[in-house]
């Protein structure tokens, strides 16, 4: 008898509710709950955990308690101990048939693993970090990558991923900077929107995190309270949000570790329930961050007790607690109102992914499973071959000709660790396991250079160079094993590991130097900017970032990325987001100024390109009304090339200061030498919104300017509107996007 | 005749609203006025102003043009160029004489001046900085400081004083921190409004600025955007405001530069008129911070035009324009209304100042007018020689006997910027008139050594030498003319002018290193920590300075100063405030610990003493109650000596994250050599108040800590106090103070 949640022919919602009526106490309960399997202090140090965590795990509930009640979420099943993806598939299918068999209704538990640059699975494709999508300036390159890595996540299991980081950058001295996409809203939202549309296309849960203001940490210190007020999260902190769960269709959001203004988000009603679910219409489910609920209790001190923390999160609107149960306990019951409220949102969401179907099937993958297949690889590469960004060649010493006889200084330019972020699982994970193979091929930057230009020879002595290659930057790990990553926070702006005096060294060579940077998030560049004969910035690019990277300075790849944050000058004086009003850019009346050497949105190619005056069909547009520019651009070098059109909005007079520019649109125009293509930019009204002073969303009629421009610095032509009709109000219903067409 | 509003028997308010109610629109508007002599362009480069205040002075009201209708303020009429106090006392007369025959009711202005660390005017005794009046713990040294320099302005003619500022000092990178108390809002409440209380005794207008959150500028930039929200700006930055208005009876507060939010203080009626006037019942004026009002259109943008920016700041709540009247104009009519409110304060004001009664007698001084009597430089030297700090002395070297051969190292040793902060005539105005003496005697820590220890030899060879004195630290001056000052911020808190290399040189030398450090702020000095024999810090210590810290040095007065801001180990990671929950403490789980070096409230002296066990009388209070502790300290060493005991406040569990400790009471206790003091301190409720998530102000019921505690992190005993009975909301006549007494 097929009872009614296991009719497919009803309602996820209506499917869940009917099992939810069945349940106990102890079976909702047992469905907010996760599991973590090999994170067990006799396990050893499995994965690199918080201090504290085997203690954690301890105290949380085990599998064998859990079973008789079904469970929620299984915790990184492939991320957790280095496993042979087929093996890790049959270990997963079997823990399945297990879990299933264990409670009386045969659910299995949903299965969540870390996806931040691609599967955090041993033998899988590593991608660039998302900082480097941030740099292509390209959504359907990145929907593409995140499809791809969704449906081989989903071939072995994994129903839900946890990415991507929307977190807005506000200080890049946070180690977490290298898994954000940037520091303009507009750009973290249209490229985290587009990493969800492929996850979710996939058929895997994407994961909004971290939900907010994470990035706003004081002093750039991991966890650390967050200073701000409602505009500011309104305006730049919550916008990539809205449209990943708008446009996106994101099923998943996970709060941020940080308290806002005291009010820790994790027990943050306003942001997980009136602004998530009410106004924004989420109807997925939120994970706490791991260990999140406890550190309600234990860090941030809100609430006594485990119970207490459990029905404060609760309340707020965490559905599920990771990564295993120590607050959410039978023991100390939650109340039925709530854990009705999660548990349906827990299951809804299992019907969605067919975990409720009589027929769901737990068998995963097969013995040819392939984590790494060449269509992946070929993915990594072209995403960091578009990340890679050229921040200046005056001297024109790029692109290198084979044959020069280069001095390739600089301990990263032979490791692979300089292409890998903090969650690749060889950084992750695999630094646990020294005798464990990377998994996947990574060519350092030396390799991929022998490879890139043959004829050239390479040393370590400028003296017998023509050109010297200083490579520095990162190495990424969590909580201290690195210079960049989780838990990895840098007092200032200076390049780590004594790389600063590797520059100073190849500047006094005389040879020319061509600084590359390999990092996780941009260093002070400023001492050498003057001497440097080119500077290039990837962003750790991941397993083909060497080739990518070479491709660029060998000139087989033309240089398209833009930078996703501002290159400061100085090591000091953060933070200086460039998303600020007039007095926040400036130096005087302050002897700092903050003018970054390389601003946001800045990238140079090697050929050139001409900017046509725009045309725009109504420089006068009612505040819901829209307008559009068309733009000629032509490439007038002799070589192939990409200019990245951008679109700033200044907004001269308002309410409340202001951010000076902003970006609303971007397109990334791809040109034969001596080809032109038009651009056209479709711009609502709607995106000249911000919250006033008396905290509405408003469109205000008046004067407006659409910067067209190469950089947020570098603006080509400027495009005078006027907004008539009245003030309007707008709400989460109003557009969010410049469409852009180029033809 | 006598009209109502000279009649002296009628009140302040009456008499002004009959003036007023004969006023035409012209002479309203002049009464928000001002004029600033001698900062036109003819005048040269008078005071030390920022770029655009000629062209600003051009474009501001003339006296001219002012006169017939009256004039509200003067504009600085001692500390804009040098002049004789008595030349300037008689100038002053003159003008006034003027600005009466000029209108038809005989109205005279009001005379501002600065009067940070004492009188601006040349030859007027400098007082130490604020930092060093917060590292007294003295309130009632402090008031009768700012009772005698009120007395000696109120004597050459002048109203109104613009300090104190009761900025809480968030990141010590900003160059205003040597203009601030300290980094605790209780420390800056209490001894700014000791402050207050001072100056407004002598018949002086004391004005609170910044209003506010400026100290919390983004990366400590002047001007800069601050990022917070409502309950940090409720709990931190506005209690000392609302302090210095309740129970400083302040008639004067100035909106700060900066925005909150993206709100400009200077249109921010919610702080301006709905809190200050409508809450704490203020009824003084508010004047603009210099050009502030311009500021608005021309930085801010929150408006067009320059009537746009009046008649904002003045429906926010801005009574006056200051430094000159430049958007306040009666050729753009301010609405009748707001007009009326903002000159009927005025007026009300300059009747309580007697400025409207018939026999007002504009004479001021005479031909023996001293600025710097000895008693003014009696406490000057008292408030310096309390504000010296000890930070370590774990060699023993100090204090340093007569005869004691020193090598005095770095050029501060021999300067007398090193005593005086950026509002000190000599570095706000004397700067600019290079021929000019500097009017007041400051000895520089040489001479001072020299006079304090005239059988020792002094030279700059360490190898010569018992001990070597190494003097670093800072040169105050204005908008990049120093290392500290207003638009003095700095990107780090390395030592400025390369004098870690100095400290450097002096540790190789092998020889006892005393590191003393005269500067604006504290500055990293965890690099020389484990090597310094010992470490004393002044902050601009003012005239009296050198013989100040000269008398600490040879012991021949105890240092007794404790840390208003902690002093930081590494240079960078800020911000870091001491006063943050436990994730804004910690270093794990980041890289990055930003526990200070010296923490808020440290200091040592040459004794030493012993804490009993307090008692308390009552662990269990109501939430409206109150509890004493009685605690008898004792000198146990063989020398007198000053301790200063601190209570801070641990609140284990509430709604929001709160500050692990703050400060919530402190006593100084001067004892003799093996005498004891039993200290009282009664501990009301009230003061457990904060601001909960749903930001209304409570007292609730639960466990408390006191910790009775020589520093924020040196705590001697731990009293658990119980608060019991309802949760209660309490307002703005909470008893704001624990009151100690010393017996």
């Amino acid at each position: 008898m097929v009872e009614p949640w296991q009719d497919t022919t009803l309602s996820a919602h209506v499917r869940a509710a009917d099992l939810l009526a069945r349940m106990t106490t102890e079976e909702k309960t047992a469905q907010l709950s996760s599991v973590w399997l090999g994170a067990e202090p006799a396990a050893g140090q499995a994965v690199d955990v918080a201090p504290g965590q085997h203690e954690y795990a301890a105290r949380s509930a085990a599998l064998d308690t859990l079973l008789p009640y079904g469970l929620g979420h299984l915790t990184r099943p492939f991320g957790t101990v280095p496993v042979e993806p087929a093996e890790g598939a049959a270990r997963l299918t079997a823990l399945q048939r297990t879990i299933r068999a264990g409670n009386r209704f045969g659910l299995p538990a949903l299965a969540h693993e870390e996806c931040l640059t691609g599967f955090t699975a041993w033998r899988a494709t590593v991608f660039p970090t998302p900082l480097a999508w941030g740099a292509t300036f390209d959504p359907a390159l990145i929907t593409e990558m995140a499809r791809a890595i969704g449906t081989s996540m989903r071939a072995v299991g994994i129903h839900q991923g946890l990415a991507p980081v929307l977190d807005v950058v506000r200080d890049p001295r946070w180690g977490r900077t290298e898994e954000a996409i940037g520091e303009d809203p507009y750009l973290v939202g249209t490229i985290g929107t587009a990493y969800v549309r492929g996850l979710e296309a996939a058929g895997i849960v994407a994961t909004l995190k971290h939900f907010a203001a994470y990035s706003a940490s004081r002093a750039a210190r991991n966890h650390a309270p967050a200073s701000l007020g409602p505009r500011e999260l309104a305006d730049v902190i919550l916008p990539p949000f809205e449209m990943a769960v708008r446009d996106g269709r994101a099923r998943c959001v996970m709060p941020a570790y940080n308290d806002i203004d005291g009010l820790p988000a994790h027990a943050h009603a306003g942001l997980l329930t009136q602004l998530l679910r009410e106004e924004w219409e989420f109807t997925g489910t939120v994970v706490s961050d791991y260990y999140g609920v406890s550190l309600l209790e234990e860090a941030h001190r809100v609430v006594d007790g485990e119970g207490g923390a459990a029905r404060l999160a609760l309340a707020a609107g965490v559905d599920v607690e990771l990564p295993a149960a120590r607050c959410f306990s039978p023991a100390d019951p939650l109340p039925e109102e709530l854990l009705d409220r999660a548990a349906l949102r827990v299951l809804t969401q299992k019907c969605d992914l067919g975990l409720l179907d009589a027929d769901w099937d737990p068998a995963t993958g097969d013995a040819s499973v392939d984590l790494d297949p060449p269509h992946l690889r070929e993915l990594a590469r072209q995403v960091a071959e578009e990340s890679v960004t050229l921040l200046a060649n005056g001297a024109g010493v790029l692109p290198l000709s084979d044959g020069t006889r280069i001095a390739l200084l600089g301990p990263l330019a032979h490791e692979q660790a300089a292409m890998l972020g903090c969650y690749t699982f060889p950084r992750h994970v695999g630094v646990h396991h020294p005798d464990l193979p990377t998994g996947v091929e990574v060519p350092t930057l030396a390799e991929a250079l022998r490879t890139e230009l043959p004829g050239s020879v390479f040393g370590d002595d400028p003296a017998a160079a023509d050109v010297c290659l200083a490579v520095v930057g990162d190495r990424s790990g969590l909580f201290g094993r690195g210079s960049s990553g989780e838990g990895c926070d840098a007092e200032d702006l200076h390049l780590p590991y004594g790389q600063a005096e590797l520059l100073d060294a190849a500047m006094a060579s005389g040879k020319p130097v061509v600084i590359v940077v390999l990092s996780g998030r941009p260093y002070a560049l400023g001492r050498w900017a003057e001497r440097a004969a080119a500077v290039v910035q990837a962003f750790f690019p991941g397993q083909e970032g060497g080739p990518a990277v070479a491709g660029v300075l060998s000139g087989r790849v033309d240089p398209s990325g833009r930078l996703p944050v501002g290159v400061p000058r100085s090591p000091g004086g953060q933070p200086a987001p460039y998303l600020a009003p007039p007095l926040g850019r400036h130096g005087f009346p302050s002897t700092v100024d903050p003018t970054p050497l390389y601003p946001f949105g800045h990238g140079l190619s090697y050929t050139t390109f001409t900017w046509d005056t725009p045309q725009c069909d109504a420089p006068e547009l009612a505040t819901d009304g829209e307008t559009t520019l068309r733009l000629t651009v032509r490439n007038a070098g002799d070589r192939p090339g990409t200019e990245v059109v951008q679109l700033y909005l200044h907004d001269p007079v308002g309410t409340v200061a202001r951010p000076e520019v902003r970006l609303v649109g971007y397109a990334r125009v791809p040109l034969d030498a001596g080809a032109s293509a038009e651009v056209h930019a479709t711009f609502p009204a709607d995106l000249a919104a911000y919250t006033g002073a008396d905290e509405r969303r408003v469109v205000e009629p008046g004067a407006l300017e659409l910067r067209v421009a190469a950089s947020s610095a570098h603006v080509h032509h400027t495009v005078p509107l006027t907004l008539t009709g009245p003030v309007r109000e707008v709400g989460h219903e109003r557009r969010m996007r410049c469409e852009m067409r180029v033809k």
